[in-house]
């Protein structure tokens, strides 16, 4: 009976902070906690910690792998205090590394989950049509090759609505169900740059890079249509492209 | 006789490269040679003698500072051998860090100067509207206050034209004629980002960072347009703005 009343307060002074966060992924070996290695939410639960005095933990929304950047990875935490849940931004930061930064923070529901609840989610890719780029390394992905416009816009149109992408994810990928809807799959040139964009209601790992990969190899007319209607058809990783480095690959926003 | 024979020899087989460089200036104590630090010059003349097995030094055209970045330096030197003018780049590329990129290597004519004969330069300036930026740290410099973007552009017309710029450069700028000429002076946004841009007959030692605080101070409220009319008028710094750090600045091209 105690027991129960003390959930009870422990709930009603219990505020859900969802927090939006930037990183440059350059120097991480990815979003997710490691024993060894410096992970972004490693950093944050670092901060948080120091913040609050006591052992915080954060559920970040995707687990993106070392050298992926993001412009709006989400990640919730519970807290009970006076901070005012739009001043975390504020007191992480001056906390954190130069790497990573808090963009926003906001009170929301205590049934938010920043992980099961996402409803959809954008990433972007940049590829420099250099191969070198003392500007902006680590930054991009470069590539020499003479690539096709045409030709890897009908490759995006054939990943638009739902499919089995097994063929499109790392073969360590751990998931039961390979298949997910793409909503929205362009490209766009922006001054040097081919931008991809890539919006749906979930990614496997390495999936956002191995479409950019087939599309590439598409545009440099090292595989075909066909290869990669098959590749969706049959789940056939051989069909697909290449994975491209994870220095182009930015996880835009997510959604929920 | 012999002398003079064989500097017409010289002349003859002699050929004048030109290079386009790119360069990310975060770790580099600038553009030019130094006893101790590592700056562009040295890295590229390291390169270059070490692909000619012998000792080549290159005339630069803009001597950038610290932390200062670089789409379009160019620099010259001259050279006596097979190697066709134009696989410069790709030689150069191959040896040289990845911070620095040879973007072109051309024949010039023997009188081309890459430093006395610069007819105008452009350099642009990215600032950020947030103060922290985890993406691109180094590469942005970024500010927290509200900026008036009329006013920045007022005072950026003031800038237009032929002014003693004494007011607009570095304390110890060891020049003799403070005079310069700008012929553009343009704010757009992109993003979140401010960025300025500045085409002009010649700019001295952190002239454009001045003329940018300037601006930021105009578009803050701190100078109004008064002052800035002074500063150009009597030369006096003091009534100049502020000197903006060197990570938004990019020289962007030289025109000869």
């Amino acid at each position: 009976m105690l027991g129960f009343n003390r959930r009870k307060v422990y709930n009603f002074l219990m505020q859900r902070i969802k927090l939006v966060i930037e990183y440059n992924g350059q120097k991480f070996c990815g979003w997710q906690r490691q024993k060894l290695g410096r992970s972004v939410q490693g950093e944050i639960e670092s901060a948080l910690s120091k913040l609050l005095q006591q052992q915080t933990l954060i559920v970040g929304s995707s687990r993106t792998d070392a050298g992926v950047h993001a412009f709006g990875q989400v990640a919730h935490f519970d807290y009970e205090g006076n901070i005012k849940p739009e001043n975390f931004s504020k007191a992480l930061n001056s906390l954190l590394p130069d790497d990573i930064k808090i963009v926003s923070s906001s009170k929301v529901k205590n049934t938010f989950n920043a992980r099961f609840d996402v409803k959809k989610k954008t990433y972007l890719y940049y590829l420099s049509r250099c191969e070198k780029n003392a500007l902006f390394k680590g930054l991009v992905a470069g590539i020499s090759y003479i690539l096709d416009e045409n030709k890897m816009k009908e490759c995006l149109n054939l990943f638009l609505g739902r499919h089995n992408f097994k063929g499109f994810c790392a073969s360590g990928a751990q998931v039961e169900n390979f298949e997910r809807e793409i909503y929205e799959a362009k490209l766009f040139k922006k001054n040097n740059f081919f931008v991809f964009k890539f919006t749906g209601n979930g990614f496997m790992q390495h999936m956002v890079r191995i479409l950019v990969g087939t599309c590439v190899d598409v545009g440099r007319g090292k595989l075909n249509l066909e290869d990669v209607k098959e590749a969706l058809k049959f789940g056939d990783r051989a069909k697909a492209g290449k994975t491209m480095p994870a220095s182009g690959l930015y996880l835009k926003k997510i959604y929920y």
